[in-house]
Formats: C-alpha cells, sequence, structure tokens
C-alpha cells in the first residue's frame, strides 16, 4: 500500500478526551474515530489490526474443533423472557422496538439463541459434543463508556458455546477451550494469566477469566512464575495443571493466604481479554434443549460460553505494546510488516530504489506500507514510530548510490545497512 | 472437516413458510435458520458460503484501488438530521433510544457516517481521490420480509463511497466501480447485466443496478448478446462500452423503442445484487464536506456510493445454480470443494483409503467434507447432492481393494474411476 493513496489521518496530539495511552495512540495513529460515545469507526490502519486479532481468534477457534456460524445482531425479546434475562438484564440492554411494535434488542450476548439453534436441531448424544461460535458486534449500553475500544458499547467479540451430554464431557469441553483461549493470546505475543472469576450474569458455577499482563493495565495481578515458562504453543498443555498454578486478581489476592511467594509471586497489572464459563443446565432447562443419552434417558444439555473481547484487544494489545514514540507491534498483529521510507521522492535513483522494494516484497506477499508522501524525512520518520510496523526500510539518496538501504526493528530500535538484494532475501525466509 | 463432527442439520422438506428456491434449498441444506420475521442464523454450511462471497468482494474492492474500513450498526441521529434523512428514511429505519434517551439508529446505509470522517480529516484535493468501503450488517425494517436471505432485515452489505474533487474526477471512480463490480460477479461465475436505474432515497444523477441471470429471477430483463461475449477479467474493460449497450428491465423495455432485435437482443431473468451511484454533492454540500481545488478554491466533494448485497448474493447464486437434486455451487463460492463420501465406515478398508485421501486433501489445502457418519449410502448422496459441492469423491470397499475411488462432478453428473494416486494429483494441480 502507498501511503499518497492510503488513508492513514494522524493526529499530532491526542483529544483531550483521551484517557489511557491505547486510546491516546489509537487516535493519534489514525486508527480509530469516535461516531458516538462509546461507538467507533475502525479506519483502515485500526481495521487491519482488528482483522489480523479475528483472524488469529478464528484460526485457534477451528484448531480447537469449534464450527463458526453467524448470528445477528438483532434478537426477539421472547427468547429472552424464555431464559428470563429479559427482565433481568438491565439497561445495559439495548431494547428496541420494531415497525410492528415487536420487543427486539441488540444482542449483549448469545446464550439464548444458540440454545434455540441447538434445541431445534440436536436431539442425540450421538451429535455431541458441539461447539458454535462466531465472531459479530454486539452492543452493552455502558453507562460510562470511556477508554476507547476498551469499554466501548458496540465492540466486536467472539462468542462460543459448548454443548455436551454430561458434566465430564462439559468439562473436557470446558479444558479445551482453556488451553485454545491460552494459545490464542500467546500467538498475539501476549501472556494472558487465567483466573478464577465469579460467574455474574452469565450464571454458572465455574468460570476463569483471562489477564494479559501490561504495565498500564486496568487491575494489579499477582500470579505464579511459571506462568511465564510454559510454552503455549506444546501439544500436551495440561489443563488441570495450569489451573493448579496460583493467581488472583488484587480484589481475591491476600497476601497472608497466598500458597506461593518470594521469587515465584510474580506481581504486574492486567487488562482482561477473555471470559470463560461453565454453567451447566441453566439455559437448556429453562429453554428445553435436551438430548437422548446413551442409556435412552432425556438429559437436559451441559453448557458453557466462551468469550474473547476482540475489539478490546487491539486496545490492549497497545497498552502491552508501546513506547514514548508510539505503538510497537508484534508482527502476528501488525497491520503492515514493514514500512518503506522513501526519504526522496522527488529523486530519481531514490525513487527508482524503494519502488523496485515495494514491487519485490510485494511479490513475495510481504504486507507493505510505502511512505511515498512529499513530506519532510522527520515527519515520515515519525510517522513509522507512531504506527509500529514492526520493521522500517529507510530508503535514501547515499544508499541508493550503492543499492544499500538502512532496516530497523522498531521493537528493539537496532538499525543497520543492508543491500537491497540482503533485504529481499531476508524478508523471503 | 468431518460430517461426524460438523453441525450440518439438513431437511427433508423445506418448512411450508419458504416460497422461492434458495429459500428452500437453504433452509434443507442446513445453511440458515430463522430468528425472527426477516433475521436469520447463518450455520456454518451457509456462513461458509458467506465467507467465500465476502472474500471475493473484498478482493476485487482492494483491487480497484478502494479501502477498507468498519463503520459501526448503530449511529446517531444527529447527522442524519444533517442530511435531512432522518425524517425522510420513513419505517424502514430501525429507529433506537439509548439508555440516555438519546436518538440513535441501526444503520440502513453510510452516506452520513463516511462523509463526517472525511470532513474530519480530508481538507485537500491532493488527498484525492479516496475510496472508502465497508462489508458489515445493515438493518432495515421491511414491512413483509420474505424470500429468506434475498430480502432480509438484517443483512450483510458491502457498501462504498468514492470522494473526487470535481465531476471528472468522480465519473472515473464511478466508472471503476463499474467495472469492477462486472468483475466481481464473474468470478463467482455470475453474468451481471448493468443496467441505468433510478436513484431513488440515496438521491444523484447517475446510478446502474446490476442484475445477474437466474432462470427464477425476480424480474424479466432485456439485454444486449454482447453481454455474454464479454471477458470480464479482461485488465482493458472500457466502462463507456459497456454502459453503451443495451439493457432493460420489463419496466423500462419498450420494443418498439429498443435499438436492438433478432438474435442480439435476449431476454431473461435477472436478480438485483448491485447497485451503484454518483450523487455529486447532495451530501457532501448538506454536511460541509469541502476540500481545497488546485486553483485554491473551496469545493464541495463530488462523491458516489456504491452497494453490493453480499448475503442477498448467497440465495442470488443458488437461484442461479441449482438443479432438482439441491444446489450446484460455483467453485468460488463453495463451501467446500469436495465432499469425500465413506460408504462404508464399518470397513476398514474403506475406511483406511476414506481417511488417507482426506489427510492428504487436506495438506495440499483443499477444502474437503468427508461424509464419515454411520448412514445408508442412500443418504450420504443425497446430502452431497442437496448441499452441491463440486467434486463428489466416493469411496467403497470394492474401489478401496484396487485403490481406485469414483470422482462425480456435481454440475455435469459426469463420473469415473479413479486411483487414489492420480485422485490426489488431480487436485494438486
Amino acid at each position: 500500500m502507498r501511503l499518497s493513496r492510503y488513508f492513514l489521518p494522524v493526529l499530532k496530539e491526542a483529544p483531550a478526551e483521551a484517557e489511557i495511552i491505547s486510546h491516546k495512540l489509537m487516535l493519534r495513529a489514525g486508527m480509530i474515530q469516535q461516531l458516538s460515545a462509546g461507538i467507533y469507526n475502525w479506519l483502515p490502519l485500526g481495521f487491519a489490526v482488528l482483522q489480523k486479532v479475528e483472524q488469529i481468534v478464528r484460526q485457534e477457534m477451528n484448531a480447537a474443533g469449534a464450527i463458526e456460524i453467524m448470528m445477528p445482531t438483532v434478537q426477539p425479546a421472547d427468547l429472552w423472557r424464555e431464559s428470563g434475562r429479559y427482565e433481568a438484564y438491565g439497561k445495559e440492554m439495548l431494547r428496541i422496538k420494531d415497525r410492528h411494535e415487536r420487543d427486539m434488542l441488540y444482542g449483549p450476548t448469545n446464550e439464548e439463541n444458540v440454545t434455540d439453534i441447538f434445541r431445534r436441531h440436536v436431539k442425540s448424544y450421538r451429535q455431541l459434543p458441539l461447539n458454535l461460535y462466531h465472531i459479530q458486534w454486539k452492543f452493552r449500553d455502558e453507562i460510562r463508556p470511556r477508554f476507547g475500544v476498551m469499554r466501548g458499547r458496540e465492540f466486536l467479540m467472539k462468542d462460543g458455546y459448548s454443548f455436551d451430554v454430561d458434566h465430564a464431557a462439559a468439562r473436557r469441553a470446558y479444558d479445551n477451550m482453556f488451553v485454545a483461549y491460552l494459545r490464542t493470546f500467546k500467538r498475539m505475543g501476549l501472556t494472558a494469566i487465567p483466573m478464577q472469576a465469579e460467574t455474574g450474569p452469565i450464571g454458572g458455577n465455574m468460570s476463569h477469566e483471562f489477564q494479559i499482563l501490561a504495565q498500564t493495565g486496568e487491575s494489579a495481578v499477582y500470579y505464579d512464575a511459571a506462568f511465564e515458562q510454559i510454552d503455549f504453543s506444546a501439544p500436551d498443555l495440561d489443563p488441570e495443571r495450569l489451573k493448579a498454578l496460583y493467581a488472583a486478581a488484587d480484589d481475591k489476592h491476600d497476601p497472608a493466604a497466598c500458597p506461593i511467594s518470594g521469587d515465584r509471586l510474580r506481581s504486574g497489572r492486567g487488562i482482561e481479554v477473555g471470559h470463560i464459563f461453565h454453567f451447566g443446565t441453566k439455559y437448556s432447562q429453562a429453554m428445553g434443549a435436551t438430548v437422548m443419552a446413551a442409556d435412552g434417558s432425556e438429559v437436559a444439555v451441559e453448557m458453557g460460553s466462551y468469550g474473547i473481547g476482540v475489539s478490546r484487544l487491539v486496545g490492549a494489545l497497545i497498552e502491552a505494546f508501546h513506547d514514548e514514540k508510539g505503538i510497537v507491534w508484534p508482527e502476528s498483529v501488525a497491520p503492515f510488516k514493514v514500512g518503506l521510507v522513501n526519504l526522496r521522492p522527488d529523486d530519481a535513483a531514490t525513487t527508482a530504489l524503494a519502488e523496485d522494494l515495494y514491487a519485490r516484497l510485494h511479490a513475495l506477499g510481504v504486507e507493505v506500507l510505502m511512505d511515498d508522501r512529499d513530506e519532510r524525512a522527520g515527519v515520515k520518520f515519525a510517522t513509522m514510530e507512531l504506527i509500529g510496523l514492526p520493521w522500517q526500510v529507510v530508503v535514501g539518496p547515499r544508499g541508493a548510490a550503492e543499492d544499500k538501504v538502512e532496516l530497523k526493528s522498531r521493537a528493539t530500535g537496532e538499525k543497520h545497512d543492508i543491500s537491497a538484494v540482503m533485504l529481499v532475501e531476508r524478508f523471503a525466509l
């Protein structure tokens, strides 16, 4: 992508209403624009990251055996009356009347709808286990939306739902998601700490929330140092062992009662990005979602639900990965892998080399944003630091004469001169 | 994907409320399930097709230089008061009050929001041309939703918006989309006929709608036979020549005045799947979206908008591609490329060959749905015909003894025996 043809409205200063660093940087980097309180437009750079995060979540859910569907945003109130949540949900639920005066709502979550899908089609334990998920916009009418996409009203969430014939199978489904979540966050470069949690309005009797570590995180967390040693990509991750490791947010952490101490007890700040629940038959009983068990009896299906805040993760990633100059994207979620800076678009040799590298990297499938604007070098460098692409390639007249460019890592700041040929080889790997 | 682990609730009979063939087949093939009038859940098979269609639209938009963003579904009414459409839109607009009693709405389209994005960030002709699009759910509260996803209330639409400094540039932007649309539909195997159209509530002075040909289409269309000869993938498609070709729906077609006749005049039935508009400064003037022109004057930006009914296309594709047994997907939008039928899961040799082929095709990146259910052969064949995957591979005990399978084309019905090795080679190409 050529920056001259892109839409990247960077700002020198963050608007005053932005309180936290991710909100400030998302506004400054032209990633989002507020449309209404807690409701955001995702501009091209922001949307590119959102898509990357969404795709990692999708791949890991599919790898874990979950099946993707798409449930609509607008739901009939009657389904929620069956579960008893229509009245109970309160003002966070956006209630709507359609032209025929029917009560509808904008889904804040989908337990009722997915249970309805299930009860219409699944009748036998033979069709289980089943895990259905979707990645869809939700609306929760927060009384005071704030912190940009971290606590918006309209937000993108992955919510999945498991169905099993008995408690033991439901536990396996829960553990499967528990491990998949840790893998998912790890692929984004994040260390996620799972901690036992309250079940809240979803209900149920077992729940974990996943907090990713970030210096600017919203709450203090305490955890076993072992979490930092685990290889989350290992095929044989043991959920029981992981669940047994100590982890607690500060409202639950009691230093006197904490089973670990010294070097083993780490503390940091966390941001909640996922939450999983086993709630048994709460919805299936209320809504008559039963299956025939192996012994011929009819049983209410055991369910769990599993949420990941996809749009929230974009903010959380910035809280975890930034410095004083801007964002520092991990490669897996970066909107582009390489920022190619043409220092002198008015110089023929410089532009020829920049264009050649742009074409060759593009041909390799490397995502490149080329700054071909007629701007001062300082503006271009500042833009690259702000938007945080992992690799910067700087092409100037002196290097161009020798077919050389400067390659810089955004994360470490290390830079070195490299021939154009070697540069292409490096990214071909 | 193994069918035993998939969620494919096929039905023997279509529910009585389904009036048209695509609605019947989508229900029977377990692609969708109605949640409320005109509001559908997309089940795994349906969602897989929706994703394929969406991805083709995205690729062609990107190739045409449009830039993807994401605008939210819920918008503040105030923006629509600026354009005058809040009162004018009527009951099709879903109006919402949030918890603070602010007037909001579920976007039926996004001219106002995108114009607001533009006016906040773009000040100079140097930043033009610009074409921003998104693929997002819309809501139009149809008084009588019908025909499944063909006329739903909540639907997925690609809507794009072009911004140019003057009329000539705006015409180029329009022509660019005109050609991109023809390419997009062609990639789905569809012949799209562009015809001049009324501008309706969007406003403006130039508009084309795109009707794809299907025997069961909603309206009669008349068009120049030349449309059937054009190579829409050619790099040098001439929009002026295409616009000059005769095409009209029956409400506009006057046989006495038609400039072509005989073999050159074709008739068929069409389904509208796209609509493009040039509306000049209608929104930019009302909302103060101006830029500095090259001569230093301040001018209202020239705009166009470009819609493709993404979810509607899934239904339209079925109207165009089906037979008495079910759906016949073109490869580019098929939910899986291959349906692998294990005729005898209880037979070790048959299952070994089926599993081996499944693993090898999977390793090649071929999307395979393997019917490994404990069902009669007739049920399996009927399911494959119904869901319409382009290629069926049938593995049975007799063939397995010789490492042979049957390969069948869903479109032509042709089948022949082929060795397992050759089969894998065929799909490796």
